[in-house]
């Protein structure tokens, strides 16, 4: 039994596995497989419809926003939204909290002007700034929800005069948002809600066709609104995943059951961390991830033989991003409290032998 | 026992299948599912490079070519074409052929001017358009070299004193090619190569570098080179699925050997329609396709009863594309032979039912 905490593509739920083997084989007993049915077929329409349907019933999203499952990553979003949402000779603001907020920016930079708000940089982003002011001049607001490789995360989403766009890769369906507040939402399955292969999208209508543009069809989200996420083949087997693993969320109870249980697995998971002489965490208190639980050996020299006991003891994907060191544990929506419990014996064992 | 006619997402080799399947739940036991293992672990690493080395090796692809796998379909590569290799101000030649042979020139339009070598428009593609000058200032020519809707199919590339930009999606791995007179290919899996959710690109890289024009990150074949296809990440199980089914390929021959199959598969085929007295083909004898074999029954009275014979049987995915009607049947690489005979005998049992 493997205990995962990789940090993405990550764990999903056992039984989503499940289903997705079987219906690799034969989709529902029509005696084909999901890979090899037409995406125009019943069976796929129903599929990704029933995707959509999950994502608005999941996160409450209002009328007047619409549900993309496309491909390319967050990182190509990095791209699109600016192609999509930035005037000619417009500004965009954004606020710099990691790798991927900085990457996000420098795409921007291909299509108009940007500002950084506020940066946490000059600390390896430790922590998350506060108390900055959002132009309103600007064309949007860039934010990145939750910072995987430092383990800070966004707790309270600023006020913003001007529409927010937020990179949510690592934390949506994780917690409880207010759709209403952001003027573009984007995600990359393969954290909370599916393998790597398809990207969320939830974009507000009234944003688009304001920039003066011409955008190609794959990059126009317009299109791709009209061809209801089917403009061309769509990665059928990413959505099919997706669909299951929501299903899966609404089964536990939605967002704000499987919130509670985040909220438990991290409360218990950093405690252990501030009891144990043997390890810190690294960023600020406030600023802590409930997603990404990154923490170091107070001693240098412990870290390989701890991660030699985690390896024995089936907990994999705990080695921390090359950039901070130490360990991450991502405990995302579908690693059990079990698996918790597992790392934190774990420590609890290290702590003895190591006294 | 279904016989998958179905245009693509297409049939895919059953052992194939039960292997994507068996590591949906378990990859090589490793005890974790090829869905939520890191794309920078050693064994996805391992799949990637093995997926890549085959594709080397099928095509014999020579020195000074990249082999990438993105995600997007061939629509996004109608931009990233034109993107990567249209200077500004200069000039790309299409053959226009079908539907997505315009679609791709549309979104080169994007980019800069654009010419129409030859079309075969006037007659709702049923041809490929022969005899034409390739224009010597132009950019790069741009072919379809099969044309799934109209079941019509470049036998023979011509000569070009421009780089040939070929979208091979559907059929691509059914017959040799030769590389060198390409300057870039690209293909979406989901005909002859996987399942959606991954796109083939195979790009001579010193036509990169060329346009003047700043490119963003996910748009750039040179990103994606020095990337690896990992520039960010990519879609691990369309791409796993994809090694599986080259290795499958390799393990038949190869590509000279699956197009024998695929010549005697056509071959029994057409020589059926133009023997059985109730159905006829649509398009230029010398130019027939075979991947998609697309007829019409003599009488439209006779459409209906025939599809619903074919259900019967167990044949699915034979209806044609609404903008030609009739029937088509795809007998991608992965379609057996006995499938073939199915559909034959079907024939002939409907044109002795209606004599």
């Amino acid at each position: 039994m493997k205990h995962n905490f990789g940090a993405g593509p990550g764990i999903l739920p056992h039984e989503v596995l499940k289903q997705a083997a079987a219906s690799v084989v034969d989709l529902n007993g029509i005696g084909l497989s999901i890979l090899e049915i037409s995406h125009r077929s019943v069976e796929f329409e129903a599929i990704l419809d029933e995707a959509i349907k999950l994502v608005k019933e999941l996160l409450n999203v209002p009328e007047g926003y619409s549900v993309l499952f496309l491909q390319g990553g967050a990182s190509t979003q990095f791209a699109l939204a600016p192609y999509n949402l930035l005037p000619e000779g417009g500004k965009a603001a954004y606020l710099e909290t990691g790798v991927w907020a900085n990457k996000a920016l420098k795409e921007a930079k291909f299509f108009g002007e940007t500002m950084v708000v506020a940066t946490s940089k000059e600390s390896n982003f430790n922590y998350i700034p506060k108390d900055y002011v959002i132009p309103t001049d600007a064309a949007y607001f860039h934010t990145t929800s939750n910072n995987t490789i430092y383990g800070t995360q966004l707790h309270e989403f600023p006020k913003s005069p001007i529409p927010v766009v937020c990179d949510m890769s690592s934390d949506i369906f994780s917690r409880t948002i207010n759709v209403a507040d952001f003027g573009l939402i984007y995600a990359g399955a393969q954290k909370n809600m599916g393998p790597a292969g398809t990207t969320l999208v939830i974009i507000k209508d009234d944003l688009l066709g304001k920039t003066g543009r011409k955008i190609p069809a794959m990059f126009n989200y317009q299109t791709q609104i009209e061809g209801g996420s089917m403009y061309n083949t769509p990665p059928c087997f990413a959505i099919y995943v997706s669909m299951l693993t929501l299903k899966w969320l609404k089964s536990k109870g939605g967002v704000p059951a499987i919130e509670k249980e985040n909220d438990t697995k991290a409360a218990i998971l950093y405690s252990e961390i501030e009891r144990n002489p043997l390890f810190k965490t690294v960023c600020a208190k406030e600023d802590r991830s409930k997603m990404n639980v990154c923490f170091v050996t107070e001693n240098p020299e412990h870290e390989k033989p701890f991660l030699k006991l985690c390896d024995e003891k089936g907990i994999v994907g705990i080695k921390g991003h090359r950039s901070v060191g130490g360990f991450r544990a991502s405990i995302y929506n579908a690693l059990p409290i079990t698996s918790v419990h597992v790392l934190i014996e774990a420590m609890q064992e290290f702590a003895e032998k190591n006294k």
